[in-house]
């Protein structure tokens, strides 16, 4: 199965997010990306559709947001 | 692996939403609850924490609200 990419930013709800993600569809399947971290980044995830942090982008191209942590706008400062 | 939960209420948003976690997570491992044909699980979803559906209530207990489809007061009518 292509990955899943889950794109957090730190915040504490993207951290108790990834652990909900990673123990449901496991940790081989998902690609986790720290976009305050890598900011190259950024542009792919709003290319796929990203709104705001943590979302789960699918192996479908389905950007999946995840309760709310933080909007893209705050992440990029 | 105790089931997930999916509490949806029937919107275009949370059937595409189903369709990705079902896709994610396999359908053994996920009962799919649709809150607006069945009112009287709406009391235990409320108590699990959720806001608005689609939601995905994990085996730890944790509710992630999953994009936003419609508040809980919109299914309760």
């Amino acid at each position: 199965m292509k990955k899943s990419i889950f794109y957090h930013a730190g915040c504490p709800v993207c951290l108790s997010a990834e652990q909900e993600i990673i123990s449901l569809i496991g940790a081989s399947n998902v690609e986790i990306v720290h976009l305050g971290e890598d900011a190259t980044r950024i542009g792919e995830a709003e290319n796929a559709g990203i709104k705001s942090v943590p979302a789960l982008l699918t192996p479908n191209g389905n950007m999946l947001h995840i309760n709310y942590g933080a909007s893209i706008a705050d992440v990029k400062g």
